[in-house]
């Protein structure tokens, strides 16, 4: 395998019981999804799992071992219930400690907002040996240790932080799609779909089916790290659909 | 504990390259929880994983060995991309049989719209030994092998296999909770939330910032299964705000 066919993956585990309760409806998993696939890597598996420090430990340990990242959403707050640095600690194997420049940060962020306090020192608490990840919205940083990053869970800082991190991590090739829709039933293209994708090595295609306005349709999505391939099964497909006389849409429905 | 107090556990596995690509945006995680909590069971824990066998085995394997019920989504359609069943066979140890009642219902189905075909027949496979769950809008059953629950991925289809499951599941007291809003930052309030969670037993209190229009604020959750103690809960919370001269809103921001 030459080096620039390796691929990178990373874990993602949601820390929240208002996940877990259905209360919040996530965005973060597509977020970081979307956001990795930029660095060329891929998100391999999400875990999400409650406010609760076994829960948590479990989770970073198994998907760290895993994964040539970790990411965390979640629990970085200054309440009670943000156990995440803590957990993650334990994980690890190393003390909780303030960080000084964390510290400078927050002081300086609530210095015209009522002034620092115990509670929201909690949020300079980070895992012994870490570094921070700027957050220009809120003050608060993310945290980085080695090649876990530990982030908000509220999807704008996210985001932030996110944004903070594009173009530091080193990854692979990104993985390119091209999607082709259709108003068909997936059932009536099946053999099609299985069969282009064998003559396409390199390609992997996804079938989405959906219901609108009283109508059955699909999206076919191609996958790929190789901008020719994927082209050429794009073609492809939308030549067979054509050919059975089905309508392909170019960039889906 | 007596009996009615236990707590039942539900785990789900999310299956799907299109939600960890962030090309699709999970909406199963919360419609699953919601209706989960209808019915006394709690979500535990979440797993998303991709379109392959292996990873669908692990994690279904080790979910169904942590919770009293085990859902997953996804995978279940016509199409070479869904291959749901055959990993849960393999985890199960049980073969992939074709259900007599399915292969019916999806003949009856398809009658009027083209016929059955061998894609087709692929939604009428099931672990050897599985029950089927009614889904009056497309024709394909959900799948039930125990206390394992194989859903569609397409959220309108899960939808009508949720309510063919409703009440049909043992539980225990549904987790009941209220929300009290304030335009406060929590940091401010850390303390006293820890305080009034601590005051009441059986009581658990979640703090969700957000940002809007310009202003900080945050929603507490609480949560508990005895309605008494959660009443009593959100008044302290109440009265505490009021009394440190801020503005409780009943409900939520």
């Amino acid at each position: 395998m030459m080096d620039s066919d390796r691929i990178w993956t990373a874990g993602l585990v949601i820390i929240g019981d208002e996940i877990l309760s259905g209360r919040t409806q996530d965005r973060n998993i597509s977020q970081i999804a979307l956001w990795l696939n930029l660095q060329g890597i891929r998100l391999g598996e999400v875990r999400v799992v409650g406010d609760t420090v076994p829960a948590i430990v479990e989770a970073v340990n198994s998907l760290r071992a895993h994964h040539d990242y970790l990411f965390t959403t979640g629990g970085i707050g200054p309440t009670h219930d943000d156990i995440t640095v803590d957990a993650i600690a334990e994980a690890l194997g190393v003390p909780v400690v303030v960080h000084p420049r964390a510290r400078a940060m927050l002081e300086s962020y609530y210095r015209s907002r009522g002034g620092i306090t115990d509670a929201r020192l909690r949020m300079a608490r980070v895992p012994e040996g870490a570094e921070l990840i700027e957050n220009r919205m809120s003050g608060a940083p993310g945290i980085r240790f080695g090649n876990i990053f530990i982030m908000a869970g509220v999807p704008n800082i996210t985001a932030m932080m996110l944004d903070a991190l594009s173009g530091t991590l080193e990854g692979g090739r990104p993985m390119l799609s091209e999607t082709v829709g259709c108003w068909v039933a997936e059932s009536e293209v099946a053999d099609m779909l299985g069969a282009t994708e064998k003559a396409h090595p390199g390609c992997q295609i996804g079938s989405y089916p959906f219901f609108r306005d009283g109508r059955v349709g699909a999206n076919f999505v191609i996958r790929s790290t190789d901008r020719a391939a994927l082209d050429a099964c794009r073609a492809d497909l939308a030549a067979r659909l054509s050919a059975a006389g089905r309508d392909p849409v170019q960039g889906g429905i």
